[in-house]
C-alpha cells in the first residue's frame, strides 16, 4: 500500500508588485498588481507552491477551501475538487477574482481549486522526482514559445516616477515598445491589447506592426470593446494581417455573428471561460480559438481536458495571461509543454513585471521561449525575502480589489466603462 | 534533472483463453478468446504490463509501434503517441482488432497506443510508489461497481464439454444465469446482450429479469440489430424498465431518430467509438450515454479526456468491456475509480472466464465491486506459468482473428450477418 501524502496546513500570502500604467478597455492597471502565493504543507515535509488572484472575495474562498483540504492526500485531486465545491457551498460570486470585470462567468470552484491543484502537482512531482510536465502526459516540446504583449500605456502612473518603457499612445509608440520587447526577449509573435482608442487608430497600430515585423504573427485584443458591425469593419480592414482577432465583441451570439463573416479566426478568453460555456459555443460556432488559462479552468489537469475538448471539436487552443509571477509562469510552461495541440505562442505579462517572489534562474526567456524546467515539481523555489517584501507592499499599498475602472475614474472623472464602446 | 526511464524492449505475447458459446448479434463467441499481453521493459529494470486485442493486423501494428517506442521515456506519453502515429503512417485498417466487426470506426492509433500507455503508467506508478489511479487524478471511490453481463448461450461449443453455466436461450435461462451470477459476485446492475432472438423474446427476458430482480438497474444491448421502428417499439415496451438502451440501431442518424422518441437514455459503444465521432454525435444529439473503453479510446489518460467531454456536453458515461483478463480489469478499475462522472456500474466479461494470466488475489469481486488496488502501478503481477500455458493454447488453438460470424456459419451454414436484422 502506497503511503498518502496528507495536507497539514496551507499558508496563504497576498502580495503586491509594481505594475506600469497599462491601458485596456475598462481603464488602466493600478500601480500594484495583486496576487496570492499558496504554500501547501504536508505530513511528509514536502511543500508545494501555487499562485492565484488576491482580491478579497477570492482570498476568503481560498481560506475556506484550504480548511476543507487539510487531511486529504495530495494525489486525490478528484476528492479535493469535491471538497472545495462542498466547502464553497454554492458561493459563486463573480466578484473578487482580480479580473477587472472582464471575465465574469468563470466557475468559482475551478478558480478556487486551481492553485491548490498546482501546489499538489508540485508536491507529487517532488515526491516522485518528476517535473510537473511528466504528470500531465509529458512534455512534447522542451521550449514553450510566448508572445510579446504590447499595451498602450502612459509613461508613468499619475504622480509617480516614469517606468523604463515610456509612453505608448500611437502606432510609433507601439512599434517602439514591440522593438524593445523583441530585442530583450526574442518573442516571435506579437499581441496588442486594444479597445483603448478608436478602432481606426488601433488598425493603424497593427498595420505599423506588420510593416515593422513582416514575419511575426499578430493578434489584436480589444476586450469586447466593439459592436458586431465595428468588429466586422476591423476584421475586413485587417484581413491577411492578423493570426487571430480576440474578443472583438461581447457574448457568444455576437461573436458568432462576427465569426460568420470575419476572414480570420476569432479567439476568446471572455465568452468561453468555463466548461459550461463550451457546449453553447460549439453549437453557435462562436469562436475558433479558446485561450486556456489554468487559473480559471480548474488547474493543469482540467486544462488538459479543455485541450482535449478543443482538439475534439476542431477548436484552436492558445493561452491567456493575467499579470503573474514566477510560480504561475512555471505552471503555464509545464502545461503548455505537455499539451500537443497548444500550437499558438502563449500570452504572458512577464516583461511588465520588475518584482518577483521566486528565486532567479529557473525561468528565462530565450528566443521568445521558456525552457521547461526539468527538476522535480514546478522547478521553482520561493525567495523568502522577496515574498516578505511583496507582502509588506501588499499591506502598505492599500489596494484590496483590482479595479482598473475605478482607478481610471479617479484620474479622469469623465471616464465611463462601456461595453461595447465603439 | 529527473532521470528518464527509457523503454528498452517490448515483449508481446498472444494468448488464448477458453470462452463459452456466448451468442450475440453477429454470431457466437469462438471456443477461445484472443488477447495480447505486453511487457514494456526499461533501462531502470522496471517492467510495465498492458493488455489488448490479438488479431493479426493488430499484432503487426503493435510490433511496429513497439519498435518505434524503444528509447523513449515512459513519462513522455504525448511523444509516444506521436511516435506511434508516425510508425503506423496512416495504416488505419479497421480489420484485426478483435471486435467482431461490431466496432469498425475506432481510431487505429488510439487502439494501438492504448496498451503501451497502460504499461507506461504501470511503470510510472511503480517508480513513484503510487497506484495508477493516483496518476489519473486519484480515486474518488475505493470500490468500483461492475454489472452482471448476461448472454444467451449454448450449453457447450459444438462437440465440446458443457461449461458450468448451462444453456440460456429463453427468459427462464436468462433469469437463472442472472441469479447465479449475482449470488457468486453480488452484482447490483444487470446487462443483457441481446440482438440474438426476435425483439419480442428479448423484451420478455428483460421483463422476467425485472420481476426477479425488482431493484436492480437493467440494460439491454442488441448491438444495432434493430431498425429505427423496431427500436422505438422495444423502447416503448420497456419504458420504465431499462436504465438505458444500448445501441438499438446502427449509425448516429438512426440513433438520433430513436433518441428523439425513446423514453429512456440511449447508450453506445458502436456509433461513438473515437474522438472524431463526438462532434457529430453532439450535434445530432444521437446518444445520451457513452460507453468508454480505454482499449480503443487511446488509454487511460485519453479516457479521462473522454470523461471530461461527456461531463461538459451533458453526456452520461459508462464503461464497455470485451472479453478480457486481469491486466485490463486492473486498468479499468483504476480508471473508473479516478473518473468522478463514471456513475454507472461498468461492464465486465469477468465471470465467463476460467483462465487468467495474472497472479490471483489482486482483484476480487465483492458485492459486485472490485476494490481499487492500492499498491504501486496497476497492482497486478504476471503468473508466468499461466502466461506460458495460455500462449501455448494460442499457438495450438489455431484461431488468429476473431470471427464470431464465421464460426456461427460453420455451425449453421444458413446463418447470415445482417445489421439491422429486425
Amino acid at each position: 500500500m502506497s503511503d498518502a501524502i496528507r495536507i497539514t496546513d496551507v499558508t496563504l500570502t497576498p502580495v503586491a508588485f509594481r505594475d506600469p500604467a497599462l491601458l485596456n478597455a475598462v481603464g488602466v492597471h493600478e500601480p500594484y498588481a495583486l496576487r496570492a502565493v499558496l504554500e501547501v504543507h504536508t505530513d511528509q515535509g514536502i511543500t508545494g507552491l501555487g499562485e492565484t488572484y488576491a482580491d478579497q472575495g477570492h482570498l476568503r474562498r481560498l481560506r475556506q477551501a484550504a480548511d476543507a483540504l487539510v487531511g486529504l492526500d495530495v494525489h486525490r485531486l478528484g476528492r479535493m475538487y469535491a471538497a472545495v465545491a462542498a466547502a464553497l457551498g454554492g458561493d459563486t460570486g463573480s466578484d473578487g477574482h482580480g479580473l477587472t470585470g472582464m471575465i465574469t462567468s468563470s466557475s468559482t470552484v475551478d478558480r478556487v481549486f486551481s492553485p491548490f491543484e498546482v501546489a499538489c502537482l508540485d508536491i507529487q512531482g517532488k515526491a516522485a522526482g518528476r517535473p510537473v510536465s511528466d504528470l500531465l502526459g509529458g512534455a512534447v516540446r522542451d521550449q514553450v514559445p510566448f508572445s510579446a504583449y504590447l499595451f498602450y500605456k502612459w509613461a508613468a502612473h499619475p504622480g509617480g516616477e516614469p517606468d523604463s518603457w515610456g509612453e505608448a499612445l500611437d502606432p510609433d509608440g507601439i512599434v517602439a515598445q514591440a522593438r524593445r520587447m523583441i530585442d530583450d526577449y526574442g518573442f516571435t509573435a506579437i499581441k496588442l491589447k486594444g479597445g483603448v482608442f478608436r478602432p481606426e487608430e488601433e488598425i493603424e497600430a497593427v498595420r505599423a506592426l506588420r510593416e515593422a515585423f513582416p514575419d511575426r504573427p499578430l493578434r489584436l485584443d480589444p476586450n469586447a470593446a466593439w459592436t458586431v458591425d465595428t468588429s466586422l469593419m476591423v476584421a475586413r480592414e485587417l484581413d491577411g494581417v492578423l493570426e487571430y482577432l480576440e474578443d472583438p465583441t461581447p457574448g457568444q451570439e455576437g461573436m458568432a455573428r462576427v465569426a460568420r463573416e470575419a476572414p480570420m479566426p476569432l479567439a476568446t478568453n471572455m465568452c468561453v471561460v468555463a466548461f459550461d460555456e463550451l457546449k453553447p459555443a460549439v453549437a453557435l460556432d462562436a469562436v475558433q480559438v479558446v485561450l486556456s488559462d489554468h487559473h480559471y479552468w480548474g488547474g493543469l489537469q482540467r486544462s488538459k481536458v479543455l485541450a482535449g475538448i478543443c482538439d475534439t471539436f476542431d477548436l484552436g487552443l492558445s493561452m491567456h495571461s493575467n499579470s503573474h509571477l514566477g510560480i504561475s509562469l512555471a505552471a503555464m510552461t509545464h502545461l503548455a509543454a505537455a499539451t500537443p495541440n497548444l500550437t499558438y505562442a502563449c500570452d504572458t505579462h512577464w516583461p511588465w513585471k520588475t518584482e518577483e517572489v521566486v528565486a532567479p534562474g529557473a525561468l528565462e526567456f530565450r528566443d521568445g521561449s521558456v525552457a521547461v524546467p526539468t527538476g522535480p515539481g514546478l522547478g521553482v523555489e520561493l525567495d523568502r525575502d522577496a515574498l516578505a517584501r511583496l507582502h509588506e507592499q501588499y499591506v502598505s499599498c492599500g489596494l484590496r480589489d483590482r479595479d482598473d475602472t475605478g482607478y481610471m475614474r479617479r484620474i479622469d472623472p469623465s471616464y465611463e466603462k462601456k461595453v461595447p464602446r465603439w
